[in-house]
């Protein structure tokens, strides 16, 4: 796999993802930055950046005015913004915003101390308890989310100096952690990912080795946190060490079958043992990933690609367990599946781990961004009901509408970085094989590699038609294009210059190979019909009940759409589901789908022996991600079904 | 009112709570008095009443060996504990055992303060905090068990010391709360319900003044709460002062119009009100407590009479929110429902507050204890999933076998002095009227009020038929006889000696009056169809879904029944239900129902384009409250109804 390119140079072009490419420039990236500054009045302080600033001055004059503010891991909402600026740059250059980077890298480095230990939390507020309290202390998760920046900021600039900051706290972690032996593995789990990505960009093997070194010692001793806690005298939130599923650490991650804890910790750490094995070839790793992506999928994932079913500890649950009113399903957790899944992609080329990106980021993360990019959802319900959702005592975190921007700086950075980097996960170059994951319209430069550039045209997810043309520098590009046909589209046609494709189709994928030049164009035309799905009866919440799904688009119902009471439509089972045509100025371009349902009467008595009257009616669905953006108002995905009435 | 006499001279007979009153007398009583006694190995220590001996020595002699242990409501055990002894030694004679209660009042007594004051904790372990936080430290909460159980003592013994006792606690309150004007209300109401019981037992006015004044000043300063934290500098549990609906604080209790907070302490709270309303004509009271109980019987209350949707705080969440497989729905709960129900009912005749208390008592209350009497529920969920259930974090609370008898000593001694005082629930006495609200075979002695005794046979509530006897003293009882008909009964019959009978039917009762005689029989026969129960479409956890009643009893599907898959199990809309003959070895005996439904294939994957295939089966189903004696098991209440397949 040492040939695998990631791929930075794709130019996103309108359509769906262009409008989201530009509101990451114009809205998301410029009022993160204010907020960073604290120059947002009204909002929360961040203090990200004087923190740095006050731990260069610390490090510089041995004391510093002003204390730390912050969450203990504030660090990371510097690293995950500046990462987003990079990707962004790659697409738009502004030199401006680059010397605004600059500078905050240059403030970075002079806040590292002589041994590469860099983290202001520990410099300016408690530098004897550095490494003390890895459980909760999330040092490691901070390293690798600079880590993380540093690479991106380094590919898409050229620029070096924040990978050498970077390495050089690497190779501190490095000195501590396997020369000195130095026991224990973090509590929130991303420097093994933010490793590989250095090793990869680097090829400097000690990174490969510290993130192993991670991986492995993982819930081998699974009693670390509680002897830590011993030794240790403070706390940040006292969390329970005895909880080991919580940490992942209840035994080796070889052994772990189940998806366990933290849903944002477990696929960030399942992200880098994914990547691991796929770098070092270990297959009991590449074993123990795919038995947790099944677990996952399997069991424990909404319809949306959502997951983390309970918002105790922002956690997965049990198996199908999946409530829809009280789901978590953070926007943060649906992104690390989509790193998950696109890590076990290059592992093992399968659909299907597209297939579920494909799910997660059309549904479980875009829904999490308010349409005008100003307003966030952490918590991704399914079901939303005002006067319980966001009031019940068993509801405060399952929010009707998206509160405004920037109480803790968690998921709107890393929707930005995700949607800014899309195109890493859309396409994969392996060897002479270009693989189209996802379908964004844009050109791909593959001048490097393949010998020119390979652009998509298409209004997907609105079109089920795409076309990809190419570029050669010269002559031909001799390549195999790999299509990724969805496992929702039934009949999938395929052509090359208007003659069905004499193609392969294995495990998902479509494979033309040939030598494509300038007039060569290849079509594809998915199956965009509307589909129900079903759960298994083994999840009780949505017995009886099914959801409605177009292309990759999970629809909903909403009250603004269905005289204010969803609760009392059912499908018709069988009925038909007529698509809109495509409206530009509905929530920003959507098409709608009218199914043929029932709407009961509302009994009045809470209970009653009358079974309530039914009458045909038209039920109104929207794409999921687009819920909530009408003011308060209920929502359902999945809604009952009937026979007849 | 002053004529209404309480129902205590009334023998239970053989038959469905025949059972109950041999299982409280045998294996409840005897059991509890161990534990309180720390003679169970194994079990949680109570000390409750050692810490009676502690107090009682420290008031002696200035000091005491040993520390308090236990909540700080320990005290309300013992209490529960003597007023179930006292109900049963009202049915069931036991020279021993009363000898052992007086021994116990005895030492009450010698823990008792010279200023009347009463309670263990403060007593042992903390003298110099009384009367410091009303919020938490539930002194008035044990003031008032004890008062309960003080009354039922002497109106079931004639023994007076215990009444005496208390009395000396109510005074010492009236004289801190009412003469000498100290602020404040208790965080767990229950002195209101007691002083009125008080009050009713001496006719001593001040006592239902007191009670007055409780409710009279709850909530009038709203901030009391707030103002009691900033004052002292301890606490409990830290609860939140703020949280003025969880305390039923928000407002003054006429005021109030929804039922919010510890469910517990609301409807035990609502009980004093409507007990205070009956009694004193209070008409803004009285509303207040209609506007309450219709918001919790409309929209808070689980169909098998259970309420208080969360775990979280044991309390009421928001209107029409009523989750199946996390309910909370606290076993005390619904007795305090009853409690409520109960007083409504004098306050206002009408059969609906008798059905609701009916619903509560055979399916919430009864489901609470394991038919052997040995083990018990706290939380009384309506769906039980293994795996899920009592296991994901969301639903530890939710237990799907009941656990050994006695971490904590709430539930099972409220549902012992239930139990051995249903009567008073069952038979009202109102001037010359005999209401019959719930229909439990046994002999009630009526020879002080109406000149005779009346009993009632019935196999009820496996038999449609009840037959009203009567033994005059002489010659005839000249009265009422007012017979609840429930709501679900469509067609009822009554006739007299075999006779049609000409009665007036009003608000739920139907009303005989005449001279009943030996030979005199009023005969009704309820109609125990089995019925439907559709739940308002305001309540998203039952859309599309259906329950099954018939008579009073909920029933339910189990796993053990069915295959062990309950959830591939839907009911045949308006499809046949038929009854199984009376079967008296199964659970105690029982009446299974066997419904058409259709079974559906699993699907094996999480989410899949194909609707489940189904065919038409058998669902067996049994009453909610034998539900978990089986072993660990499925279990739903209300299931998926679909027209045809």
């Amino acid at each position: 796999m040492g040939d695998l390119k990631l791929v930075r140079k794709f130019a996103v072009e309108d359509g769906f993802f262009g409008r989201y490419e530009k509101l990451v420039k114009d809205v998301v990236l410029p009022y993160q930055e204010r907020a960073l500054n604290d120059q947002i009045e009204g909002a929360e302080k961040s203090h990200c950046i004087e923190n740095f600033r006050m731990a260069a001055q610390k490090l510089k004059s041995g004391r510093c005015e002003g204390t730390f503010y912050g969450m203990v891991f504030q660090d990371s909402d510097v690293a995950k913004w500046l990462e987003g600026a990079a990707y962004s740059l790659a697409q738009n250059p502004d030199a401006a915003l680059e010397a605004r980077c600059d500078k905050i890298i240059d403030l970075i480095g002079e806040a590292q101390q002589e041994d590469g230990y860099l983290n202001t939390y520990f410099t300016v507020k408690d530098p004897d308890r550095r490494w003390s309290n890895l459980q909760e202390a999330h040092e490691l998760y901070c390293a690798g989310h600079m880590i993380e920046a540093a690479v991106a900021y380094a590919e898409c600039t050229g620029k070096s100096r924040f990978l050498e900051i970077m390495c050089g706290m690497a190779d501190h972690i490095y000195r501590r952690f396997v020369e000195e032996g130095a026991e224990g593995y973090p509590g929130h789990p991303e420097i093994e990912l933010a490793l590989m990505r250095l090793y990869r960009s680097t090829s400097v093997e000690r990174y490969k080795e510290l993130a192993m070194h991670f991986i492995n010692v993982r819930g081998v001793d699974s009693d670390y946190y509680c002897k830590e806690k011993e030794k240790r005298n403070w706390i940040v939130w006292g969390s329970d060490p005895e909880d080991k599923e919580y940490t992942q650490s209840h035994a080796p991650v070889r052994e772990q079958k189940k998806a366990t804890g933290h849903a944002v910790r477990a696929v960030y750490l399942y992200t880098g043992m994914a990547d691991a094995a796929m770098e070092t070839g270990d297959e009991e790793l590449s074993k123990a990933c795919k038995t947790l992506w099944d677990d996952i999928t399997q069991h424990r994932m909404y319809v949306t690609g959502g997951i983390g079913s309970a918002y105790e500890g922002e956690a997965f649950t049990k198996d199908d367990h999946l409530p829809n009113d009280t789901a978590y399903a953070e926007t943060c957790a649906a992104i690390g599946l989509i790193f998950f899944s696109n890590k076990m992609l290059y592992l093992e080329r399968n659909g299907k781990y597209a297939d579920v990106m494909e799910r997660a980021l059309y549904n479980g993360v875009l829904a999490g961004m308010q349409l005008d990019g100003t307003k966030f959802f952490y918590v991704n319900p399914l079901e939303v009901l005002p006067g319980i959702s966001g009031e019940a005592k068993t509801h405060k975190h399952a929010l009707p509408v998206r509160p405004k921007w920037f109480a803790c700086a968690c998921c709107p950075p890393n929707v930005a970085r995700l949607l800014a980097s899309v195109a890493e996960y859309a396409w994969h170059v392996v060897s002479d094989t270009l693989f189209s994951n996802l379908f964004i319209a844009g050109t791909l430069d593959l001048t490097d590699s393949l010998g020119g550039k390979v652009s998509l045209k298409t209004s997907y997810p609105y079109d089920n038609k795409m076309e990809y043309h190419f570029e050669p520098q010269e002559g031909a590009m001799s390549m195999t294009l790999a299509i990724r046909i969805p496992a929702w589209s039934e009949e999938t046609k395929i052509s090359v210059n208007g003659e069905a494709a004499d193609c392969e189709i294995r495990e998902g994928y479509a494979y033309l190979s040939g030598d494509f030049g300038t007039d060569d164009v290849v079509t594809v035309e998915l199956d965009l019909s509307v589909r129900r799905v079903y759960t298994s009866n083994r999840v009780s919440a949505n017995t009886g009940r099914a959801a409605v799904q177009r292309g990759p688009l999970i629809y909903c119902a909403e009250g603004v759409d269905n005289e204010n009471d969803i609760l009392s439509l059912s499908l018709k089972k069988d009925g038909e589901v007529t698509v809109s045509e495509y409206l530009p100025k509905k929530l920003c371009g959507i098409q709608e789908l009218y199914a043929q349902g029932y709407r009961e009467t509302v009994n009045e008595a809470l209970y009653s022996f009358e079974a309530p009257k039914a009458e045909p009616c038209q039920i109104t669905l929207v794409p999921y991600y687009t819920w909530g953006n009408r003011g308060l108002n209920q929502m359902r995905v999945w809604i009952p079904e009937k026979n007849k009435i």
